[in-house]
């Protein structure tokens, strides 16, 4: 990667592929996945940008390592853990390790962050029955998530 | 730190402190910085937000652990090794590591940039005479640095 990368259109960069979010399935929707900052060469962490379309929704999951995000565009509702979060730009988010969280887009704007991971990291888990039933014990989880 | 830090004011976070760059010196001018996520926890990097008010500069060094930036507010130049780049919002810029890099803000508008780095980290090294009159055999860099 050059020393100097250029946005060439909103949360577009030169050089920097739009790519899906997951390689398959049906438990997302809407999301695209860019890689801004790879890792290695002194860099133990990545930042990439993600953005859910309106309506759309990131993977419901968990896994040991844990993301630090900044919504850039638009807002959104995040669950993490037992909470729900209304972000808007600018807004810091944390997932902490092991808990169960899911980004979504409203239907009127779309929502892109940024999302600090390390480059060294564990595959995510899905739910399955059991901790499905647990999250949706919640009202308000229950109406939120999506599969 | 909780799992939402709203933004207050424009890059102005909830309980995060806007701290003085560094503690002591004359070799900058004009800067603060703020730690959005301090790592640790399933997280190798912080990420923190740094300002530099108009005509002011961050420390000419090196270091190496290397940088990942994106400016979010204003622009302003930087020197990344012998390059001279002129950043706008949301572009990248890579510090590598053991690379000689200073960020200045212009006369008209201040630089705010995200700054990636790792959690354990090197101290940085300020230039000799020897590396600064290497720096200064381009009269472009010779003008813009500040000591």
């Amino acid at each position: 990667m050059s020393e100097h990368v250029r946005q060439t259109e909103p949360f577009r960069w030169e050089g920097i592929e739009v790519r899906p979010y997951k390689s398959d399935g049906t438990h997302f929707e809407g999301v695209t996945r860019q890689l801004l900052f790879k890792g290695g060469g002194g860099l133990a962490c990545q930042l990439r940008y993600f953005e859910i379309a309106p309506r759309g929704y990131s993977s419901l999951e968990r896994h040991h390592h844990a993301h630090a995000v900044m919504v850039v565009r638009g807002r959104g509702r995040v669950l993490v853990g037992d909470r729900l979060i209304a972000a808007r730009r600018h807004d810091l988010v944390r997932v902490p390790p092991r808990t169960w969280h899911q980004f979504r887009a409203g239907a009127g704007a779309p929502l892109g962050f940024l999302c600090m991971v390390d480059c060294e990291r564990d595959v995510p888990e899905r739910p399955d029955a059991e901790a499905l039933a647990a999250l949706r014990h919640n009202p308000a989880i229950a109406a939120f998530i999506r599969l």
